[in-house]
């Protein structure tokens, strides 16, 4: 990721540690709400906003996985970044153009929005076609707001902040996203051993629980699937190709945790999930994006385990809306 | 490992790639043999030979695991070097000091045997006390001699090349040397994609036949435990805690072959062999010697895996000596 330092775009800040050598997450610049109401800033329209992603990132994956569990690919438009970072970026090319404004770069996009933007270039990027500005680019927000905002254009009768789990999916996003979501960033870019030890007992410890959570109940907080799930997935998708050894989170794979793994498996095949993962972009990108983990850039051949094998989840009872089940969901796709 | 090349000891000469970007391991020096023949320029005898090894370094430890085997202790004394590698190679230390010399580098040993010495350093290194010389630096003509030349100071009666199968241990070790033991270096040190995958493909291939024949028999070449299996435990040992990880050799971790993994764990588990073994040395060398494939020399927390869990091989005929097994073999240790 690049960001604007002293007039300079540098490529290393995203890497940023602290004074302990600890992966120091910069916060998200832009945090305004897109809202289901005509008279909001932003309302809910359809046509109006694009999704700017990388199919490497697993924070867009939380935004393009809502999306299209929703059904909402005709509501909200989207595109896909070039997976891998050399100097400048987050890029578009050839093959993955910026289908808006053909700029060079995603920073060409920020500072769109904000010609005096010095923050880091991340992806997802909630574009607002209309005014020609970034609504959001924090991962947690956007997933929320297609999530509840967009009702009336999603062709999925699916809601992953169901009344009565509010909490619940707000506490679990919590718990998840320092350990796991962040953690194995945080194991990955450490710059002492120290730093490292802490992120990788923090992480091991809380997959060690949610492997024990899962053992009894189907999703993370319970029989419905959620936005804790979308979260959880897009880290735990990554893991055994990625974080296990670029990022040396090396205890244990997931495919090496029962519940996890079939966890896993199950959501990558509920109808359109596998679409959203592209396990290309994922290994290409880390692995050939960072020089300082990896200067060789070479591509492991990685784990053979595969997330189309059967899973054991239907043993726990499961409330998850028609749409994602039956013959409806087949015909879907 | 250094080299002196025009009159500089250069430490990346170890690794050392050809033209394609495939890893081109040297050939070693030192030749000679020990005879158990009176009249023979190296006579076997007790207290004349020393052995340098490092308890990192798989091809020490198949002179060091042949002579704990051997019962070889009082007959060869032994020594090791620091485990990590900054600048200029192996080393002595105040913990791991020269007990022949207290010279402060291995090439120092080196250049006494031959003060125009220009190959690379390595480690194991066969030492003649009395004409002050290197024998031998070639690991598996090491473990040869220890295991043939020495029948009169074993403490073991134990035979790694037993007659009526020595054109089966040598094939053996000559199928293993370039696609498994080897294989994993010319993983870690390629330099192109293309060598990483020959090499990779090559490894699991052979990793992947010998997972069939260990299905049907205990050793490799059949009931008897040999050298072969001596240079084949020394590269599964580190497997999963650094070619795994480091030299990216992540298809598998060899945990999850049962009978590779089986096979591992009897090895380890025979009287003397564990305390051959020092992950603490292993896993720092590789992480903290080779800045080129880790910048940050930060060493991964590795796999919970338990190598005195029990194995399940004695469903297979072994035809070992009592040395190794039963009541002689615990009281030993």
């Amino acid at each position: 990721m690049n960001m604007l330092v002293d007039g300079e775009w540098r490529i290393d800040a995203y890497e940023s540690t602290n004074e302990e050598g600890e992966f120091d997450r910069q916060e998200t610049s832009f945090r305004d709400r897109i809202r289901a109401d005509s008279d909001a800033e932003f309302p809910a329209e359809s046509g109006r906003y694009h999704l700017y992603i990388s199919r490497a990132c697993p924070w867009a994956h939380r935004a393009a996985m809502t999306r299209r569990l929703k059904g909402l690919e005709d509501a909200i438009s989207l595109s896909v970044v070039e997976p891998v970072r050399i100097d400048d970026g987050w890029e578009f090319s050839e093959e993955y153009p910026d289908p808006l404004y053909d700029e060079p770069y995603l920073r060409d996009i920020y500072t769109r929005a904000d010609p005096e933007f010095t923050g880091r270039v991340t992806v997802p990027v909630l574009w607002d076609k209309e005014e020609e500005t970034v609504v959001n680019n924090e991962s947690r927000e956007i997933m929320r707001m297609l999530d509840t905002q967009f009702e009336e254009y999603a062709t999925r009768d699916v809601d992953l902040w169901p009344e009565g789990y509010h909490d619940e999916v707000d506490t679990a996003l919590d718990a998840i996203y320092e350990p796991i979501n962040n953690g194995v960033y945080r194991a990955g870019f450490a710059e002492t051993q120290e730093a490292y030890d802490r992120a990788v007992s923090d992480l091991f410890d809380a997959l060690d629980r949610w492997e024990t959570v899962l053992n009894e109940q189907r999703y993370l907080v319970g029989d419905a699937l959620t936005e804790a799930d979308v979260a959880m997935f897009a880290t735990l998708v990554r893991f055994d190709h990625v974080y296990h050894t670029h990022f040396k989170c090396n205890r244990r794979p997931i495919h090496e945790y029962p519940n996890l793994w079939n966890y896993a498996k199950e959501l990558y095949q509920l109808p359109g999930v596998a679409e959203t993962v592209n396990f290309d972009h994922i290994v290409r990108h880390y692995y050939e994006s960072h020089a300082d983990l990896n200067p060789k850039r070479l591509v492991p051949v990685g784990p053979d385990i595969d997330f189309d094998a059967p899973h054991d989840r239907d043993r726990l009872e499961a409330n998850l809306p028609s749409d994602l089940t039956g013959d409806a969901a087949r015909a879907d796709d």
